[in-house]
């Protein structure tokens, strides 16, 4: 089979890509001395994780209890729920951690507290992370609050929670507004977690791992030290929003979304596609680097690297999607029924819409992995 | 099952309200003397298309051949596929069309002609909608353009093609900056189609049925003489974005997302709650109309319908939604582990990230519907 033997919309894969950022981030986990724990919420592909095992890595970080049971049905035993836990998903988390080792987050006393009774009710111990804000400030405790250290020591001494130590998140990488920001923020965050673990030790908490991650800042970062694990997730696919921060070039991301052309009206300054907001999602992308801001890069349905300089997807409804050009004759070759590939702003969330990945070599479909995008 | 036994995030949707949304259209259908081909993108759910048709729905309309497909497999024997056909999507529609009856919309005379031949080529007849643009500029048509009058044309003499009539509509209607111009739109909507069904009645081409529908503008239209099938969607749940436009009031939103806090770190302005973009769509919402824009309205667990006038989703990542207070007392309430309703800015987008809704009468869970949300 062959891309154009493919209905539109379609989520494309190509493997030779997905195999290097895969390499790239496996080597650069091995050159800095950390332990990569990829975040499968990217990809929720069972194919993909297995390949990040092969290469290296130890355990998987997922985002919901759900991808937890998923990929622990499937043999994955040792996996990271970073996300706080709430009191609501004791159960659930307790009995899943019967079958796989599974680490949990807190940043909330009471909370903890709450595990910790349970799991003592159930004789049951469980590995337990502090979640750190280094600058995000989304969640996570502030670690130079009184209130880090007394959560951090409980969950050092609570007798059925085994503290895993520290890990945070270095989501504001996002928000740079100029790509000379990014490599401060990725020595932010492993400055601010090697500090807030020095003062555990020095006050008597012990801090088995410190664990950080985001792409961006695990792209570009030079020095690790003091760090043992890094969880970086876009990574195997890259996306418009990592050309536009600085993590990649187009010529890394894997992931692009075929679609067809279905409406150019005589003389418009667009044209119609069938990829919308359930193929790429209504991720605004990096709209503080962008001079034009778009839903997507256009790129040929063969040649996927040339990414059109005049053309962009500008707007979409459900189904719908908008592609303008700069001048009417950019339109000229996008007839009613001709293809091209879409570079979504945000890879996470574009595969979360679709039920499978084409998975190409060149323009050969070699094979279809299906995406775990279950929410029930 | 009560609501506070469902895991979060968890799609709720109110019985009573989806029944008398229903009731409402379909009297305002009836009232007007026009059919109701309701948009089943919203919910995509067998259950409630059902209940569509109890009220006297003729027939429904999809956006996907995907969506076609599942309901041909449950019965559902009038279908309008109401996207631009394009020519990689032909035989598919031919295969289907054997099965059920299914309309076709197209805006693209090298399309049509295609069309024609695939049909005549299998000994096939089908209906053929002509798209039209009545102002939204983004398929379909100018109706004022000889490029238009053709189709049509090719459309009515075709002899594999059936032409059902002309096909709008009136997606302008989401971008009113005040709650006064809707009714303007609906009357555009009507008139457009109307003197353009006269203008090719006069050049001799017949025009069976004008079909027009929007659920804005389809809430505020008294009069749809001359038009004769209607096909709103959304209006089954309605949402943040229909109440800004003055479609309903917030006690006719029938979808709402539960969801716990996750993380409240003290003395913060914002909880973090499990609803994220996979949960709630990064859809901006009628920003236009809104003094504070935001990513969805704030309602308690048990009385929706009480929307927390100082609290609002005002940002979203994949699986965490970030909930602002205008003052720090506004947040007492949400310690972690506590509930909230959060009322989606649009519920198509919402309803597509679910794979079931928990169906409630009150605070009781009485069914659990599934969302056909296949994408291949």
């Amino acid at each position: 089979m062959q891309i154009h033997n493919l209905s539109t919309p379609a989520l494309l894969l190509d493997l030779d890509i997905l195999q290097r950022n895969l390499d790239t981030m496996a080597g650069k986990a091995r050159s800095l001395e950390v332990a990569l724990r990829p975040h499968i919420k990217t990809h929720k592909c069972l194919e993909i994780a297995r390949m990040q095992q092969e290469r290296g890595a130890r355990g998987i970080t997922v985002s919901t209890l759900i991808e937890a049971k998923i990929f622990a049905n499937a043999g994955f035993d040792d996996i990271t729920y970073a996300f706080p836990l709430d009191s609501g998903k004791i159960t659930q988390a307790l009995d899943l951690a019967e079958r796989a080792t599974l680490r949990l987050v807190v940043d909330d006393l009471a909370t903890a507290e709450a595990l910790e009774t349970a799991a003592a009710g159930r004789d049951q111990a469980v590995p337990v992370w502090l979640k750190v804000d280094c600058g995000l400030h989304r969640a996570g405790v502030d670690p130079t609050s009184g209130y880090a250290i007394q959560l951090a020591r409980f969950l050092h001494e609570a007798p059925h929670l085994g503290f895993d130590g520290l890990l945070t998140h270095a989501g504001h990488a996002y928000k740079i507004t100029s790509g000379k920001e990014l490599l401060n923020i990725a020595e932010q965050e492993r400055d601010v977690m090697v500090a807030f673990a020095e003062r555990l030790r020095t006050e008597g908490t012990a801090v088995p791992v410190v664990s950080v991650g985001s792409t961006p800042t695990m792209s570009v970062v030079q020095n690790l030290e003091g760090v043992q694990e890094m969880r970086p997730g876009n990574y195997v696919f890259h996306d418009r929003t990592q050309v536009a921060l600085g993590s990649c070039d187009f010529g890394d991301c894997a992931v692009t979304v075929l679609t067809a052309v279905v409406s150019h009206q005589p003389g418009s300054s667009h044209v119609v596609v069938d990829a919308g907001a359930l193929a790429l999602s209504h991720d605004p992308g990096p709209v503080q680097l962008d001079s034009v801001p778009g839903k997507g890069a256009v790129a040929a349905e063969i040649n996927p690297l040339a990414i059109h300089p005049s053309l962009l997807v500008v707007s979409l409804s459900q189904e719908h999607g908008i592609i303008q050009g700069t001048a009417p004759e950019d339109l000229a070759g996008l007839k009613v029924g001709s293809r091209v590939r879409i570079l979504p702003n945000h890879a996470c969330l574009t595969v979360a819409l679709f039920d499978e990945y084409a998975v190409l070599r060149g323009e050969v479909v070699v094979d279809h992995w299906k995406i775990r995008r279950d929410r029930s």
